[in-house]
């Protein structure tokens, strides 16, 4: 699915996606692509990686655990049913052989370079031994579930492009299977690198088989969610054989990474206790009050390393979920947040023992003067294990536009090195996303992802930025909606004042009108000035006395031409297109 | 004007104004308000300062200069009349008597504290020896023309509250004398503390003759573009006299601040002609075709010291326009922006001479790792004087989105030190702003600057915050509406999924539904470890083993009241609240 008719799905030889825009001048633009093939929704996505997994003969199918009506919850077992069956083909479900680790961690620490991790270093455009050495000191994860070859490889770690996650799924009050599935449609489509289907409401295990089955991209989520749901929603009838139930069930369908609240340790609650806004992680207050509730170790902690061995049979990535998290910036990089993190730096090494792979959330609410210090003490404290972070929001006064309060920390934090942003929509703290939302986050975090990119100097990110800026400079206005984020919108937004289509070839816009436009201005400025010697301008030489520098110049202005710079040639396309728009 | 029932404009004892934000729980929350006491349309704003300025008897009444058709634009000329002549009382212009200086800055270094430092110190809630001191050193200002008596006293500088600027104005495209004056309203309802009336299109003088009447804030132009106006928009017929009767015209109708591209040289032209976009200030391309075609140097440079002393006589301040700001991220901290930098340092300090008042405007566009750079370099070469930047947006890519991709740009560099930022509407590159527009730029901003007041620690800028998160963290959904910088948008989207009375009341959102809130379990853990002895507390000591900690944590928890934490009472506000949403 593509936005734009000046947008193409394109694959490269290496068999990557890309988004080629075509531009009026007759060049090509190409962009990182996460709209995956198309999909129809009754069938799923083509099982692009099948073959590549078989090939490795380290995986076997097997008879999964037996579907149960309480998966889908109290609903469905009320009734007897789910609401909507998913109607595709469904594979049996395959796991390592015993004794076999079928990580990308695995591998790469072995040496192997696998088909994932090359389709990766062309996505990014770096040399696959990167990818490889990055995945295999625990600094990248390429979460890929060997039950969801549907999705597109993609790496996530701080030498890569910043990566967004959208958060999708329904709630106890809200929504439906197919809202559900056109979001995560509309989440990739703009640009969603992973997406997390956090449904807490009915159906959650059929939700989940339609979201992964249609998903070109990993798929994440919390199980705690569904095992609550399993035991009626009392946080303390949670038992560890549950949840690794729950775990399991979800691994058979193909989940690529599960939030884990295995840090939320029993001595680290009541340090919440004078807290602002105390524990705002649904996952840390269940655990918290699961904790409270048996007065016992947290069963995640407790049987981490079981966990790890069920994890690392599917290639399931584990991120580590951050139950306390600041949910306001008082709270930020207070001594709850800071112990669970030394907690989960302790439980990320634990992970690599067993090759899982492994990345860190991270908060929330924090002021944009701690948000260096986030990065800094995860990447220290976890070893470089990817960061992944909520925002953060910047403030909290801005509820209806947290989208902005938090990609101002977003941007901020991946510029230090975050290497995955959780898009926050303008829905936070007061309902779930729609539809628009979804957009309007995901496209909200593209640009505070690739503001990072830039920032960090990423080999290539600020192509982009000097192909629009090239297109707005020579009056391309086509090329520069073709090449926005949103060009849609960008074009509505243009065509509000100048509708006409001649307005989009004339070398002026309805903000200066045709007589004031700067950057025709400067165009006649460069086309003087282009040819000019560097060596003899006199702002580049500080010894140069300015009348000295400008009797030179003169000298060189007088040759080029001599009195440029008098107006618009008449009959020019300034000039029509105003005449055009004024009549 | 206020935007919500709770909110009410208040005097304080000072008489300067608060938004005072009536809450549930009995308590009150004051905000600086820019909204003013309101205004008929019609009659215009009372006049403050009338008095105040009156009796330092340092300014005098005279005839002023006799308004000319051409100062609405040939239009006018054509028609014989402006569209819509202002109805109001117009007072005569008033000026310094001769030989004296009546700004701020001259009061303030010969130790003079006026009401306007007054006011001031009140609005920001600091000592008033702060306000004085900072406007002695150049590193304030308090923009106030003489004639414009309506506008409330405000402050900028990088120790006071981070200000935020709205554009407004038509062009030879759009837009009416009514819808300006709407959009200044509308901005300072939202919050803009100061408006720049940009118009370039008919009607200058009289569109600017009702805003100022009617504008409770300092308002900016930028008196070259009508000066271009008068000439038939051809930059090379522009000369001083021109611009020096436009500036009186404007600094007798009240204009508070003008941007003066004064560090466009002749010299500098050239080294922008490699740019990717070139000159993308209007004012900078109309000098620098002016420069070009005389070859001859900026006579906005040449004449300064004049231009000066004619402000001086009505205290205008200055905002040193950044004519070669870059207008890409390719194009940012390049030399053309450093070397007409360093000419501004140099106009700064010319003004100072003179007692003029001064801001420095700065870019623009960006990229995140080079905004520090940016107020560094500025506060250095320009002794401290106020930065003024136009965003600066951190990438290029997303042209309906610059309220955002500027505002990551805002925040950062108003954390660094910018004392006043200008919006940035989702129009930008693409149209002029509208209504709507207007207050998405604002609260964007907003935001912003909020976000650099709480990271740069300003005295009390958290308590905003925290009251909010307080009310949410407390479920008093009303309250947090009314703490939003947006009330009513938070609430409709609140609304949006659960609209009955009862859920702003209820123990839970429609994001988790009533079984999963976070926020309700965790004032459960608040509510059961509050009275606990922070000094037994094990994760405050990181020398106690674990274990025993817990058996201490143990032991206090048990005396505290056993078990706790098992579910909430049936009969609890949630679940009547989850019963009666529900059903």
């Amino acid at each position: 699915m593509t936005t734009h008719p000046a947008h193409s799905r394109v694959l490269t030889e290496a068999g990557t996606p890309v988004t080629r825009v075509a531009l009026t001048n007759g060049e090509t633009f190409d962009r990182y692509c996460t709209a995956g093939p198309g999909c129809d929704p009754e069938v799923g996505l083509p099982r692009l990686r099948s073959d590549w997994i078989a090939a490795r003969g380290d995986t076997e199918t097997y008879v999964g655990r037996a579907p149960q009506l309480l998966d889908d919850g109290r609903a469905a077992v009320r009734r007897g049913a789910a609401t909507e069956a998913w109607r595709g083909e469904t594979a049996a479900p395959r796991r390592a052989v015993p004794g076999a680790r079928v990580t990308q961690l695995h591998y790469a620490r072995r040496g192997e370079v696998t088909r994932e991790m090359e389709y990766v270093a062309a996505r990014e455009g770096c040399d696959v031994e990167l990818v490889r050495s990055e995945v295999a000191a625990g600094r990248a994860i390429i979460p890929l579930n060997v039950n969801h070859p549907e999705a597109e490889p993609m790496v996530i770690g701080r030498r890569f492009l910043v990566k967004v996650n959208a958060n999708i799924g329904n709630s106890a009050v809200t929504s439906s299977i197919a809202e559900e599935v056109d979001k995560l449609t509309w989440a990739t489509t703009w640009g969603a690198d992973t997406v997390m289907d956090l449904s807490t409401g009915d159906d959650i295990h059929t939700t989940r088989e339609w979201i992964v089955r249609s998903s070109p991209v990993p798929i994440g989520t919390v199980p705690i969610y569904q095992a609550l749901e399993k035991v009626g929603g009392e946080a303390d009838r949670l038992t560890w054989e549950v949840y690794r139930d729950t775990v399991v069930e979800q691994c058979e369908q193909g989940v690529d990474y599960m939030t884990v609240h295995a840090g939320v340790l029993l001595r680290h609650v009541p340090l919440t206790a004078r807290r602002v806004t105390g524990i705002v992680s649904r996952g840390g207050s269940i655990m918290a009050g699961w904790c409270l509730a048996h007065h016992e170790e947290n069963f995640l902690f407790t049987r981490f390393d079981e966990l790890c061995e069920i994890l690392a049979g599917y290639d399931v990535s584990i991120s580590l979920g951050d139950g306390l998290r600041p949910g306001s910036v008082a709270d930020a990089n207070d001594e709850a947040q800071l112990a669970e993190l030394r907690t989960l730096a302790e439980l990320t090494t634990r992970a690599w023992e067993h090759d899982v792979q492994v990345m860190v959330e991270g908060p929330g609410h924090v002021p944009l003067h701690l948000v260096e210090e986030n990065v800094r003490l995860q990447q220290e404290w976890c070893h470089g294990a990817p960061f992944y972070t909520l925002g953060p929001l910047a403030t909290d006064v801005a509820p209806g536009y947290d989208h902005i309060t938090s990609a101002i920390g977003a941007a901020a934090i991946a510029m230090h090195g975050t290497a995955m942003l959780c898009y926050v929509t303008p829905k936070e703290h007061l309902g779930l996303p729609d539809r628009d939302d979804v957009k309007t986050g995901v496209i909200t975090y593209k640009l505070a992802a690739h503001a990072a990119d830039v920032a960090k100097g990423h080999p290539g990110a600020r192509d982009w930025d000097d192909a629009l800026s090239r297109a707005r400079f020579e009056f391309r206005w086509h090329d520069q909606f073709a090449l926005s984020l949103d060009p849609r919108t960008a074009q509505a937004f243009h065509d509000e004042t100048l509708p006409a289509e001649n307005a989009k070839t004339a070398h002026f816009c309805s903000m200066c009108g045709p007589k004031f436009c700067s950057m025709r201005i400067s165009q006649d400025v460069r086309d003087r000035f282009g040819d000019l010697d560097p060596a003899l301008d006199p702002a580049l030489d500080p010894d140069l006395d300015p009348a000295a520098g400008m009797a030179r110049m003169s000298a060189q202005f007088v040759e080029l031409g001599g009195t440029v710079y008098v107006e618009a040639p008449t009959g020019s396309a300034a000039e029509e297109g105003a005449a055009r728009v004024d009549g």
